[in-house]
Order: structure tokens, then sequence, then C-alpha cells
């Protein structure tokens, strides 16, 4: 059994990965650290727990993570390279679902988090957990970065045009038009985030500038092996869980006889967690919900010049937790889909 | 035209009254303080207010309140008691939407709002401002406590059963069992309203006490001139705005031939604010969103001893400042309903 | 393993079921039966089972249906009762998500479904699927008839009340007030339950009467063994799944000194799908989403004389398919929480 | 006053002319008709209407609609071209809010309506009535085809960009990514609007084509007086109003140094219901729900070649029933605004 710690239990990918761990046939759940929380039973907080996690948030000097196999941070900002250094140092694995690990080069880290990075030795060595681009360096790496939950549908979405020799579309002009339900804005209380204020309600946010933004370009240039141009625009929906992204990339004269469906099927042949669909579909977000499936929609309208690719990915899982299982799963040798194969919930 | 000053306008009653009085043929508005937006227009904080209100908040000592004709309060508990007696000294009407003004007993208010009153003298003034019960009182008002969202629900549901001078119903087990919308915890950045707690989802709150009970147990006693007996169970509904309140009394057997359809009717008879529906229906929340209708309808299951009355109103209008504005005309000698016969908004 | 058939798999028990048992350890999925959409790949209706379910539906005359060890009804009243008899004689268990085999008295069936009996005679043998109430006659049972999800969350609310020898409370006045997520009222083209009428709204409807009213009389008495009086008001909730019932009882001058929460805690010790929270908690909808687990909580607000009961359930799992299921495993000598384990989804 | 008809009063865009007229200060509603509905009072079937709407509806042949000064045809494809001519000879004017008059070209109609245009006539005499683009010609006109909901959006907010004599972007690849609340979709049951099926849930649809573009392209290429290239992915949002349109358009680069806040605030300077938002801001659809008002935002994310342009409308206001009542003042010689200065509402 992995042993497994979790620092920063409270919030929605916290209680998200407990949900997954605590039914992961591999795991013993052995610590979860609040400071704020010591001593309460996690079922306390969520009460979807009760009878299936019966451990207490531990302070973080009490919880012995140290004795981990792997620690998974579900934390803000700032607390993942913290404490990764002296974690590392004691064999144990690291995880972070926050962007500590994300970015490569430390200057734009510091510019979009307004933080100097704390342990760049660590971030050199860390990998993007991004599985069905980087799955060799995952697994045999003792640290991750996993991704933002938009970049992980933009990148997957757009991977399979870039990762050819050859350019196919006018990659200094691709658009991302994502649209995310509110769980992506994470268990903080704010007012813009409240149902009266969400609900029956939509918008697009940060359209100056969004820290996915240069992830994805980041994410999305390592694939090409070139330099792209990324316009992303971020929506707000009134829906719990969710990401739907839609995708446009202009078609270059030379590639408009490519038969983009096959070369979608093709490029994610044999992927557990990839489901491109059938020509003509359109993808929901429900139909992926509590899930670590992202499905995959190619679309050329009136057999134009555009492209319009539809993905859609449940935010909290193969956006953020689920993916991190994903991740420990090829990092312990185990079959990448263990613990992972839940059947959508719809309605 | 009424000069009207609004403290407190960037909540949800807040708003609402802006809503209103923008829109009110008798009403300048004058001032709308806030400390903490100084010099923010108004409608940088509520876009829908573009057009309609050209206001920036201003600090309090900066908003010459006391040139106004009245004053709303749409504060937190505490603020209007901590002002109304300079604004009455200097000549000015105070509506309160915060409860400084509504229960009497000022032990009962301490005990549940957890401060001293300020100015009981005032408070003894106070008139409570529900039209339909005290209409009169409200004419000659300088002082107005406005009812909750939840006890005009409850008070006018169970008046025509208690304002009979006989019993008909048993009358020391009233059982209120009460759903709103989220709106009505207010515009305040709390986990458990946030979109992602609160949509999907359906829960019952504060079953054990609720500030609502003792004022409604006030009013409906004053309407009965008898002790009642009531429990009220109130329940978070995922849903913006609404309340609706499904209220069960026990029929006495001395009023077992009572036509309680005629009563209802009868009762709000020439009401312009109440709508006592055909028998056999079921108010939808909806059927008053956004107006200041509230809706009755009674219902006898199978002719037995028990009676259900289902009452649907917006907690903000006819729940909060609806009923505000409806006091104003009162107090200033206008039309009931000036300013507050928008048609409802459905779907 | 056993082989399940499903006979109307296009609804939401139907799918909900097909969800189930896609990930049930001891189950072959075998045929699903729909005239319409014969030769459809299930995964085509429902893409959330792309990769879970590879069977198409099949018309009924193909399904071969009594090869399969136990038949599932997910249908439209009056379908089961029409196929059950070959079934049974072709020795297939059948379980019945519908009411053809839940009120025992032929003429109230007759009465509350305006259809007659087809098969008097296997109602009589039917046994009411509840199995925290009836747990041994459901291993022995050849056929099934599934309570309703009101009925469940009343039924199993009320029975410690009910279950003792003495009364404890005005059985002749219980009140269930009851609220439904929209998912109830089935997958069928309604106008009244569209988005668009159904969202930001809440309403009461069937206060007159409603089906499950004789369905839950008829399981209270028999857990009491004794007349009880029942009024039954139902709600419509915005959500999509997930039952709450309120249910109030007049505690009996002779009772007053029960420790009711001791009462609830002992009645369900042991089972594994009821939860009696501890004292003082308000049970989520969303604490059971998904999940076959119903939760209870006691209340008796300011120690007076009126019990205030608090159930959730998720309607589409114990309040349908998941009962159904558990049932399955007790009829096939499983553990009785076999492919049931599911940790709800929150948020 | 003018008197008004309404054929097919019972859809939303039906309900929600019902709401504006009865509060219009110039209108009296004079017949609504519904074959199915003959003789019933249209407050019963939306008791939103009751004390403000006293008409009932009637069969057409009972209506009488010749002595009505206009008609508003809110029904289905088909309806308003069979009976326009027999109004307008008889001197009725024609307002409908279907696609009957709205595309030029009789083969396009044909070919996205499915069915042959019954007034070639007619058509060719009828004006496009998006009143910010053809004002003129609408106060002048005897029939109108009101603009589809998206299509108000796409136009005013591609309007400004197009309506310079030279091209600012490149035409030939604009993209319009569009988000609708569900009652654009009618009310009419039908599963995929269902609560249960559109709630928590993300999707675009009918990405291979929708009726949408051919008529938005006719009015961008009216605007424009040039051929455009437009791609439309509309999507359905898990709300009941409005319509928020992301569009897409790539600078040339002889354009750079276009001021497109400026363009934009000086092509819709003075216009009542169109509201050109400061730099940098997102409007929220909820801004003008229940309103008329169309708002825009501008944005040219780092400087680059790529404009993002915002739009938020009410799609039964400004998309619909609004749009349908400018148009009517401005044919009668009214205030444009007249009736339609609703504050929106929210929260």
């Amino acid at each position: 059994m992995i042993k497994v710690g979790i620092v920063g239990g409270t919030g929605y990918t916290g209680v998200e990965l407990l949900r997954l761990l605590a039914a992961h046939p591999q795991v013993k759940l052995t610590a979860i650290t609040s400071r704020k929380e010591d001593g309460l039973p996690v079922a306390d907080m969520f009460p979807s727990l009760r009878g299936h996690v019966s451990l207490a948030f531990s302070a973080p000097e009490k919880a012995n993570l140290k004795e981990c196999d792997v620690v998974f941070f579900a934390t803000p900002h700032g607390v993942a390279m913290a404490q990764a250094p002296e974690l590392l140092a004691a064999g144990v694995k690291v995880i972070d679902l926050a962007a500590d690990f994300r970015l490569k080069d430390v200057a734009q880290f510091e510019k979009w988090y307004g933080m100097p990075h704390a342990c760049p030795d660590v971030l050199e060595e860390a990998v993007y957990g991004l599985p069905e681009v980087n799955r060799e360096a995952i697994r045999k790496a003792r640290v991750i970065g996993l991704p933002g939950c938009y970049p992980t549908s933009m990148q997957l979405g757009f991977a399979p045009l870039l990762a050819q020799g050859r350019q196919l579309v006018n990659e200094s002009m691709l658009i991302a038009d994502c649209k995310s339900g509110v769980s992506g804005a994470g268990r903080k209380a704010e007012v813009h985030t409240l149902l009266a204020e969400a609900a029956d309600n939509f918008k697009a946010y940060g359209v100056k500038g969004h820290r996915h933004l240069p992830e994805t370009t980041q994410g999305l240039q390592a694939i090409a092996g070139r330099k792209i141009g990324l316009t992303f625009v971020p929506h707000l929906v009134p829906m719990i869980r969710g990401i739907h992204s839609t995708l446009y990339a202009t078609i270059l004269p030379e590639a408009r006889d490519v038969d983009f469906q096959a070369l979608y099927e093709k490029h994610f042949a044999g992927e557990t967690f990839v489901d491109v669909m059938p020509p003509g579909s359109h993808p929901e977000t429900r139909s992926v919900r509590a899930s670590n499936k992202l499905r995959i929609a190619v679309h050329r309208p009136e057999g134009g010049d555009l492209l319009v690719i539809l993905v859609v990915e449940d935010n909290l899982v193969k956006g953020a937790a689920g993916q991190g299982v994903q991740c420990m799963n090829l990092m312990f040798g185990l079959e990448e889909g263990t613990g992972l194969m839940q059947v959508p919930v719809l309605p």
C-alpha cells in the first residue's frame, strides 16, 4: 500500500483527492494536515466522507509527513515549494496541485504569482504532470507540478495539431474560448462566486491576462517544438464542475487535405482517459462529471478553413485531483487507471 | 419629490432599494453612504444601474442625511439604532431593513442579536412595518422596523386564521416549513453560500433556533391577541430569490365547518399586494419574482383536519426593499402602490 | 456472475442502474431493451457510459430476457406486471422500479394508477423492497416492488418512532414536508420540468393527493402495526438529484422523556446505508449525491413537544436504482453493499 | 392608445411581450390568440400576470385582429407569413418575432427553414427590425422581421468594425463564440432542455450549421457593404435568460493604430439601449436581466492583433420582445424607449 499524505485538505481539490484516494485499492491515507482544523475529523467538515475517511486533520508539525511515500499539496500557491525540499530529502515524492512547479521559467513564475520562487533547483527537476504528453518522465519523477484545469483541456485539445512535424494550422493565432464551473475558483469565501452572484449569470473574466496563459503557452511550445501564439478567454459558467474549451485554429492552405478526425483518433489511440468522439459530436461537461475522462470532438464547419475543437473535462478530476492520482499511479508502477475508473455521474 | 437617503447600499437589499427607488416617480435619490466605497459611483459596483443611478457612494460624514425626508438603513443589525435618534431629531423619518426596531422586548433583542439596544425609547415608538396588519400606525410613524423576509410570509400566511375573535386552529402547535433563496443570506463573502456549495443542494438550517422565530411569534401574538406556539424550520433553496412558506395548522373540531378559502379571500380583500389564489393552486416563487406581490393558496388535503397554507414572496421585494417602499408611500401620503406595480419577471 | 437484464434503460433510473451495474463486480449486463431505440448502442444515448457499457438497446422480442438471472424494470407503471409472470415462470427474478408491485391492495392500485392490475397473484407474492425494514423477506423473494423515492425517505425517517411497541407520537397527525430534485419527474419531455420553468423557482405540487401517499401510509402501518394518519406535501427543488424530507411528529405526553437520538441510533445500528448523524446536524442532499446512503438528523426544537426529523437521500440511488441493487445483492446472497460503496460526489 | 394584438402568446417571447406591453403607457392589449387555449384567461397560464393582464386567449377566428393597429407574431416559423398579407391589406402593421421575414433571399429561407415562403412580395417589403442599424426604415415599415436573439448580439457587436469605409479586421475570418440561456430554446416540451439535462452542464450545439448564421451573415454584409466570413458556435448555458457573445476579429496591419474603444463609443453614441462599457470591463448577462439594454466591452489582449468583443443581452428582451416593442415605438412615432426603461433585475 502507498502511504499518502495530503497537505491542505479543506478545499475542493483536497476533498476530491480524498474521494478518490479513499476508494483507491493501493492507497493508505496516512495524514491530512490543516493548521486551522487541527483535530477535527475530516468527515465532520465533509459529511460526504462519513464512513469512508476516519482520519482527522492534524497540524503540520504533528503529521509525520516524512513517513509517507508521497505527499499531495492541495494548497494555495507557495506552500508546496516551501516544504518540498525537506520531503524530497526524506525520500518522499511530491505532487503539487498548485502552481509552484508548473512554470519552468522562474521569472515568469515570479511575474504571474507575485512571489519569489523558494527552490529553483527543485523546480528544474520537477516534471509537468500531464501523462498524455509526458508519461515517461512522470514515471521517474520525484516531484510533479500538476497542470491547471484550463491548461489540461487546452493542451490536450491542441496537442494533435501541434505534435506533427510540419505546421498544419496558423500557430501564431490559436484561440481558446474556455468556460469553467465555479468550483474552479476554489472553496474560498468571496463575493463573486456566491450563488446569488454567479447563478443565472454568465461572464468572461481575466481577458487582459490569466495565469493559465503562460503555463499553456509553455506546454504548447513544448509539444510543438516551436513558438506559438495563444489568446485565452476564460468564462464563468453557473455550474459546479466542468470545463468546456472551444478551441479555434486556422488551417494552413497546405493542410487543407488533412483528415483531422483521423489525426486526433490516431494521436490518442490507447489513451485510457482521452475519448475522441465520433464526427459531429458535441461533448457535454456532464458526460465526464466526477470522472477522470476528457472528451474531444473535432469540427470543421462547412468544410472551411477554421477548425473548431470541443474539449470537456471535470475540472476537479482530470483538471486536478484525478490527474494527480493518475501521476501517482505512474510514479509507483501501478496500472495508470487504478482507482480512476468511476463511471461519470449523469444526470 | 421625497428626498431619500440610503445607508449601506452595497448589499442585496440596498441594490434592490436602488432598483425600485430609481424608477419611483415621487422620489429623488439624494445620498447613498458607504464608508468603504466613498467616491465610487454606485453603477460601477452594480452595472445593472448604469444609466439609472448617477449617484456615488459617500462616506457617512459627507452625506448630509439630515437634509433627506427619509433614510433607509440597509445595513447590518446595530447600525440604524446608533444613528436613528439624531436623524429623528432633525425631522428625518427612518426605515430600518435590519432588526433594530423589530423586537419590542429589549431583552429579547439583546438575547437574539447579542448586543445592547442603543435607543429603547425609539424602539418603543417604532412601528412594525407590515402594512397589511399595521397600515394606520405606519401612516403616522416616524420610524419603522421592517419585518424580516421569513416573518412577512409567515405572518401574512397565518393572519386570517388568528385574526378572528374565536380560535379556529390549535394555536399552540403552528408549523412553518420555510424555504428561501440564497440572496436571503446577503451579499457577504461566506463559504456556505458559494455557488459550488449551495447549488444542486438542499438543506435545513437553524432548526435549533432562528432570529425570525421570536419576531414572528411576537407578530402572530399581536394579531391573535393571544399566546401562540410556533415551530419554524428554515431551508436553503438553490435559487437566487424567493421564499416559499408551507404552513401547517390543525383545525379545531368546532371550526370544521369554516370555509377557509372564503375566510382568506375576505381577509385580504382590497389588498394591492396580497393575492389569494383560487382553490387548488400551487403558487410558484417565480410568479412574484422582482415584484412586491405575495401569493397565498389554501389547502385542506382530503378535507381533513390539517390546513396547509402555501405562501410565496420575493424575499428582496415584499420581504425587504419593496415593503420598505410600501411603508414610505404610506408615510408620505402617496398611493400605496406607487413605484411598486412592476410585473413579475417570468421566466 | 449474475446475468442482468434491464427493461427500459432510457430514463434516469435506467441510466443510473447502468452506472451502478457496469461497475458491479458480480454482474454481467446481458440485455437492455427498448423498442424505440433497437440497435442503438447505449453509450450513444448516454455518452457518460462510453467505455463502460458496450451493449446496444434491443427490441424486447430479441432480448432473450429469460436467460437472465434477474430483470430490472425501469419502465412506466404497468409494464412490469405485464411481463413478470412469464419471466418468473422461466425462473427469472424480477425487480420493478415502478409502482406495479408496491400497493398490496389491488383496489388502491387501480384507484391511484388508473389501470387494472394484470397479475394480482404475483402482486400478492411480491416483496416490498425496503431492506432496512424487510431484509429477510427480500432475501427469499422472487419479485420485488421497489419503494418510490419519497416513500423511502418517509418510511425510514418515521420507522424508529413507529416500530416501538408503544405509541410515542401522535400517529394520526404525521406530517412530511418533502422536497425533491427535478430528476424525480423522470426523463420525459414536459414543460413544467424545463430548466427555464423549474430553475430559480420553488413550488409545492400535488397537495391534494400524490401516489406516494397511499404507498407510504401502507408502509408506515406495516411498521407500526397500527393505523396511522399522514399528510404529505411534495415540493420541487431546482436541483437535479436529491430528496430532503422534513418530518414532523407530536410527542405524546407519556413519551416526553424518551431520548429520541438514542432511539434512532439504536434502531439503525449496523445498517450500511443509514447514517444517523450527531445531534444538531443538518444533513445536505449533496452529502449523499450519487451514493446509496441515507442520512437522518433528529431535532426537538427548544426541547418542546414537536419532533423534527431531517432525512436526505439521492432519489435516483437509495430512492431507486441503488436500492434495487441492494435488493439484488440480498436476493443473490452477496454482501449487501457490493457495488454500492461509492463515495458521494461533493461538491 | 395603440391597439395591439398578439398571435401565439403561450411561449416565452409571448409572455415577455405581455409583461412589457401590460406596462406600456401607450398600449391597449386588444387580443391574444391561441387556438388550443381558447377561452383560458392568460393569467391562468401565467400567474405572474394576475392583476396585470385580464384578457383571455381566443381562437384566431374570434380575435378580430384586423381591428388592431399592430399585431405581434410570437409563433413558430411559418405562421406570420400565412397571415400577414390579410392583416396588411386591412391596414394592420405586423411585427414577426419568428424568422419569416428575416432572410431576404427566398432560397436561403427555404433551405434553412424547410418550407416554401408564402409571400415573397411581403418579404421584399419587410424591414429587418434592428433599430441601431435600420432606424429610419423601421419608422416607415408596415412589416418587420425581428432579428433572432444571437444575431442581435453578433451584429451589434461587430457593427462598429464593419461600418467604417475601410477594412479594419480580417472580415473573412470573424468568429462568434456565443452562449445562451435555455429560454432561447422556447417553451417546448423537449428532453434536452429539461432541468435535469441542462443544469450543471455546458455544451456546444449546432456547430455544423445554425439558422442564425445566414441571418447574421446577411446582416453583417449589409452593414459592411462587402462579403464577410463568419464562424458561429452556439453553446447552451445552465441559466434561464441571457446571451453572452464573445467575438473575435483579427486586426489588419494597417489598422493597428485604431483606438477601438473610441470607435465603439462613437459608433453607439446616443443609443438608448447600447452601453459601451469602460475599457477592461467584463459585462455580465445579469446586468441586463429583464431589460432591453445590450452591453459591449472591447478588449485587445496584450495589445496584440486579436480583438475580443464581449456582448451581453437578455435574449427575451433585446433579443426578442423588447426589440419588438422598440420597433413598435418607432413605427408609431413614440419615444423609442417608451415602456422599455425597466432597471435590470440584479441579483
